[in-house]
């Protein structure tokens, strides 16, 4: 299954089994290359088709919000920056110590240009995200509230239902990180009350990199943060309001929207089997890893078959680098572009090893990981 | 060739063909999906390679900038976003009504923000700018010039040799949207003096959708338009200031990267030939239109193969129709995402039909077309 034989455990930054479905939606979208909704010929209809199709299946599977309200950006960070800045113009926004640069940059650079606040918050628990954490730091002036669905680097699951419902009850907009979710837990945008999901293709439902959406599920108008021809009110200067066109400038990925339909598509055909085939494989990751003396684990529970770990005081990109370079074992270590995350776990200086399994992954491979870092205690 | 025997003539928004080459790079870096820039091992090295390799080729390929000066975008709009919202804080922009609207939109947000001053040259010749057509224009303020190499409705050549002359002479910054020039005409950054180059995949470097590149050549920094992980300084809430880092925020299309690479290789290997023969079909297109009674073509010189052109006062859109019901031309009408061209040309209701060529494209489809609209008139 993998090229050179590589023990591939780094599904949580890019997945690298691609099913053959996802692969041959975007061969042929590229067979038929033309530019969707811009000229309106025989085929720019069929690839306007294709991005039609797709927007269809992301409104239905987050819970039957508009079409019109997905929008498609190139990766899931694009889409965070669109929902962010897009609306944050004035008074506090509410984040969490756990959250992804991708969401702290942006809210961190609107605090440093004096236009909002920000408030971090942090699990009490020590693990995860709940309502509790955030009640108290709610404000008058409070406008949104940006959680992940899972951390990335502990792949610990937030409590997103219990905020939703206090962001209903405050008044509050809701935006989910849903970037390390997607094809593993199902998120209902209405029932939970989220107003802003964001989500990335290559990760959990499986296509190639770059593309990704920005979901909205009844919003203020968000000011564009890209601008430029839209294939619609051509004559105009002014950058259209309505969605998806408005934050949708420039040609669309048409082949990769192609595969991601594909994606999602075979992600919800399995997905009770392949849930359940991570689920089990990330039980014995941790039970076996538990069993090695000096090892200390940061996941308690998750879906997303995410294990962080650390190996008494060895350095993680040491650890990683020594899986990579002996058995051909893929992780990842050091920071994971989430610093508050480790600043919160004491972890900056030694970061911390993520394994993240993919369905396609097998026991005998973590039983490989496992001896592997057994070997490396008794050096 | 073509899929359902369609006769391709819209190049300028997406090229329908795509070299076996591309697909196949595309391909082999799907068999290696893995997070370039992110982990450490085998594979996520490899995938940085095939980054690093096309931002080599892409810094050689327009005058051997650096190589850390390419910043990968998901298209041109994005590229041309990047350095006009990133650049422009005050003073006056200078650029032209030819122009489409990824580089006017964001202009003109800037300036209703109150931010910039927005000037907006008209070709004296009423064909291309020149320095002549831009030269009065200039301010003590003016901070940057923005110009296309190619008009993407009549697919003349703007003159941005000596219009880059005058921005050195000057000290002036030049932006230059090359979506239409790339694969038919070659630039050097360096001996063009120009500071700002943006291009997309798609069209002459006959890629899949998705993938562009902004390419800097001396310039203050450009502030970041969107912000989030860069796999570096991660725990640091400050985006990076560095490129390509700084502005390449969230995981990278690696795919179609790599199909960017062998499309450039593809491009550079055949340019001589397919210049030429772009050259030759565009002049038999011009010179078999030109005998036909009424009509009125816009196009004077080019080398996209881009010709623009209307029969009689027939509404662009239903001749472009009517091509693509009948004999399954695809042409693009309306009014191309550049409004403020039909404003000056004088055809903001009928809009202009676009034919653009491929080097693929053959004689013989020409002679379809002319026949089809000769067929028109007889109606």
């Amino acid at each position: 299954m993998f090229y050179m034989k590589i023990i591939y455990f780094d599904n949580a930054a890019t997945s690298h089994y691609k099913p053959r479905c996802v692969i041959k939606a975007f061969l042929k979208a590229v067979r038929i290359s033309a530019n969707p909704g811009r000229s309106g010929h025989k085929l720019s209809l069929k690839n306007a088709n294709i991005v039609y199709k797709t927007r269809e299946i992301i409104a239905k599977h987050f819970g039957n919000i508009d079409n019109s309200n997905v929008i498609f950006t190139k990766n899931c960070t694009e889409a965070l920056n669109f929902a962010i800045l897009g609306l944050c113009k004035s008074g506090n926004v509410i984040s969490t110590v756990l959250e992804h640069n991708s969401v702290l940059r942006p809210l961190y650079y609107l605090q440093s240009l004096g236009k909002i606040t920000l408030t971090l918050a942090t699990p009490k628990n020590k693990k995860f995200i709940t309502k509790d954490d955030i009640l108290p730091l709610i404000q008058k002036d409070t406008k949104l509230i940006c959680v992940g669905a899972f951390s990335n680097v502990t792949g610990n699951q937030n409590d997103i239902t219990s905020i939703g419902h206090l962001c209903r009850e405050k008044n509050i907009l809701f935006l989910v990180d849903d970037a390390q979710g997607v094809g593993h837990a199902k998120v209902d945008m209405k029932k939970q009350n989220i107003n802003y999901l964001t989500f990335s293709g290559h990760k959990g439902f499986l296509t190639p990199q770059g593309i990704g959406a920005l979901c909205v599920n009844n919003s203020p108008p968000l000011s564009p943060t890209l601008l430029g021809g839209t294939g619609t009110d051509s004559i105009s200067l002014k950058q259209p309001k309505y969605l998806p066109e408005g934050l949708e400038s420039g040609t669309l990925a048409t082949t990769l929207i192609s595969s991601l339909y594909s994606g999602i598509k075979y992600v919800e055909k399995h997905f009770i089997k392949h849930s359940k085939r991570v689920e089990k494989l990330t039980e014995y990751l941790i039970e076996q890893l538990s069993l090695i003396e000096g090892i200390k684990i940061y996941t308690t529970h998750t879906k997303t078959g995410v294990v962080g770990f650390n190996y008494k005081d060895i350095e993680s990109e040491q650890l990683s680098d020594y899986l990579d370079k002996n058995y051909n074992i893929a992780t990842r270590a050091g920071l994971h572009c989430a610093g508050q995350a480790h600043k919160f776990f004491g972890t900056v200086n030694q970061g911390i090893v993520r394994v993240s399994l993919c369905f396609k992954n097998k026991k005998s491979e973590i039983k490989k990981l496992i001896k592997a870092i057994r070997k490396y205690k008794k050096k």
